[in-house]
């Protein structure tokens, strides 16, 4: 009998006390787990309508401030976009069925297959499987761009599910971020120009640029800093946009076959890889030049 | 006009002929993207049930082959569970509003007040926050626990949301987690015990172990190891729960009255402060020594 | 063979030609429809949370116009309340599990208990079933409230669900029901008696109790008509509220036991039955004298 | 002052205690009113994804003893067929928006355009009114279809919400359903021709009929019964198809234009009604006639 052994290795009145209660807890904690697992049926499912492209959309939380305490430089800071379009590519390579990603800014979205099964297509599991991968790869890879600047503080990202059901819809999305992307960056790099350039306090290029059009913006920075937008950067002005490509790989092998002498084989295998475009994707071109991207309507 | 100025600056032809088209999208890029907006509709809204606590639990992914790859001690290692601890912690020191978080193993659940507004009680962005902070946390506070040696890749979680309506609901939900971690710590302890002390391979301690009940495994770490479950570790038996608490702080400054000489002032202030637990929260007394956890049913 | 029985048995060349298709596409009908069940995944979850009391509430679509055509007396008419309180019990009596319901004007709310599993708590079940129920009653049940006055076609009723996590919420429900009912019979008792005995047009009636209070318009009732609005009908400041109750029913039946002579036995038993009240709801009593109504929150 | 007034017109003690604190209550209902409307925000939207076909199908609940109970013909009972397909007409007739309609046995499904905002695409309203509305009508159009055949009581029908993103799913949805029409019908043509032609005992029938493929069934009905289901009716083996139809009406005026004598004038005018099919809607050719039911993909 269990008491017995129990009371022999001595223990005083506490663990005689103590262990036949752990005792008799822990043979009926079994029956106490099932008896509290009725708490699982209070979970909702929320699986993502089917043949709808899933979007997943982090922002960064309170960016401004996180961008002052590590120095950003404005308007853009070619670190932390490097960092953005590092942990979206991670965030890729360890999803499944992510088609396509497009990054501007401190928010990056991910858009899933029509069809993925991915998480048997749960929203909560998607976006905080996008959001957690994210954010410890941002953190993660840090160093290769900031070097020794050092991490202050642990940035948090959030998130949001949207679904489209069709391929307008879906192109529809991507350009409303890129057209946003535009706008703001035509913005940053007047107002920023003025202050930097121009001398003025930011309160004063504020001002300044109230009411302006972009015709009016292109304008200030041509005729009185000399600047074409048009030829400002391209990571600037379109963002980042991720996808699959197939590239063939050559390698050479040293091999030795059946009744030959062992010698030297190029093999070429074709490797599917995430690559980064600052191109336009409002337009059809980048579609007509990838038309894997985006499943038939019609499914 | 515009058209004049950038011929003038030089560009060829082609630069004449991209700049104008440039322009004229620029010029029309809010026009454009007004015009985009329309997918903002596609959003749905996920706002949970008001005056019920909202349970945030996220779950490692993959965590076994994360913890082989970091060579983690069995069956527990302190280290992995004090970065889990502190990741949690600073979850609770950002996001509002969380009464108690409780985590052992891989997994760590956020309870938010039944009143709390915090992000409009959008179920996305609760979790995808939570997640989030977890993850990036992770990864900074790596370092505090495992010291030189390195992280291979950035971790990620998963998580999910469930609600709970009354008081009850949710004391057995944390009842459920922490069955599950008494339940499954004897099961490991007597595992690895039966592996690391007795010799077997692990393929003989499963077959050793298979229809045990809660009293064999006791008894065979008690009478083949001389090992009383009882004394093992709290933060292995009960895992980790974290609370809010009030602390009053002592400082000494040194201050100039008006007509006084400079001298030491004792000053007094309460704090709030996270603070850990490794006890049982299934029976009654932890609530009853914590009676501002939990919110009245009848609101 | 069937193509041959087919064309033995004559039909002139449409019939040749139409009969093996349809033979092939009935042969194969079973794997066509399997082909097509695809599409039920596309259905959603809509599982009530549990441990929640499950609300749905009844409007009547367009019943201004329903009113006028079918010449309502105003401000109240009791046949047509009579008619909703009784499609109101005949939802109660065929659907399980309604706890209370609560009607007043065009509007009828149906409370399930919080620990109903009727329909497995699919809200779509629960509210079409009450919205179908209800309507087809409302028809059935016409003439015996409207007599020989026709209905001159088919009234809808729209219908949503609202969930409550705690018995304080379901009261302030109820409360917040009853206390329009209250507020919109005093309002329409003054209007329409300003307009039927005091010969106000209804935009002068309308321009009169512009900004009144409750006191105000008590004032004008009492002094101008000699009306008490307390000893107004309770059925229509109070609205009605259905609950069950059980009634012992005593009734006679001819029985012969064994070695006596048949002889008339009083037997009684006890029924649950749908009663209704037209009393207050918002304060306690109601409540303390039907304790049954209720479940406990700490559960 | 108003409680003078009030005791003055008499009352004993009961009144005068009630009444003022009634009139208490009345000058602070609306204050009550408004303590309590919190409970509006309980509710939780459930607007449907833009951009997708909404489906809200309706069955008959406990439809098999409702048919016993009026005696249906066996297997098909047009006179209930007609009726269903008559509430139907009165549910598109009176909600915006509904395109096509399909029913068979005691279910109809109605499919609402992709791009509707009726009711604000919310799932509970159009749902409920759609249920409702048909509800209301079955019984309001019973006597056109039963003559003197008296209801015996309210029938219910429950519904569901689908959404359906492309033009693809949604004609497999309803060709899902023509299937299941079909394959049903079939059985029961033959199931009731054994029984009622042939003799058999029902569960005879259902013996004979095990593991028979529609071949079989075919055959039985030709060769023992000398049917051919090919010339059965369309009604019964394809259901009803309710589409809106453009129809050119022409009516005869008598007018008096200036400056000429009165006469008949031929008035055309395009009027939209619906209209009832039994014809296949699996294959293409229906859509290819009737082009206006389907929005294009792409939108």
């Amino acid at each position: 009998m269990v008491i017995g052994k129990i009371c022999r290795f001595g223990g005083g009145f506490r663990s005689c006390v103590l262990l036949p209660s752990t005792r008799l807890f822990t043979s009926s904690a079994t029956m106490a787990k099932s008896k509290f697992e009725y708490v699982r049926n209070f979970e909702t499912d929320d699986t993502c309508l089917r043949n709808c492209y899933i979007v997943v959309r982090l922002d960064g939380r309170n960016f401004h401030k996180f961008a002052e305490q590590h120095s950003f430089t404005k308007p853009n800071d070619n670190r932390a976009l490097g960092l953005m379009a590092r942990s979206a590519r991670s965030v890729m390579e360890e999803l499944e069925d992510i088609a396509i990603a497009y990054g501007q800014s401190d928010e990056f979205s991910f858009v899933f297959k029509r069809t993925s099964t991915w998480f048997k297509r749960r929203a909560s599991k998607l976006m905080t499987h996008v959001a957690s991968q994210f954010s410890s790869s941002y953190v993660f890879f840090w160093k290769e761009f900031f070097g020794e600047q050092p991490l202050s503080y642990p940035p948090s990202f959030d998130g949001r599910v949207v679904l489209y059901p069709s391929n307008r819809n879906l192109r529809d999305y991507l350009s409303w971020r890129q057209a946003d992307c535009h706008i703001n960056n035509l913005y940053n790099t007047v107002f920023w120009t003025l202050v930097q350039k121009g001398g003025l306090t930011t309160t004063q290029a504020e001002d300044r640029l109230k009411g302006t059009l972009a015709a009016d913006k292109n304008e200030i920075l041509f005729s009185e800093f000399d600047i074409n937008y048009n030829n400002e950067s391209a990571l600037h002005k379109k963002g980042t946009t991720l996808i699959w490509e197939k590239r063939d790989e050559t390698i050479t092998k040293r091999m030795k076959l059946p009744n030959e002498e062992e010698k030297d084989v190029s093999v070429t295998r074709s490797r599917r890889r995430v690559e980064a475009y600052h191109c336009d994707i409002i337009g059809d071109q980048f579609w007509e030049e990838h038309p894997d991207i985006l499943e038939d309507d019609n499914c």
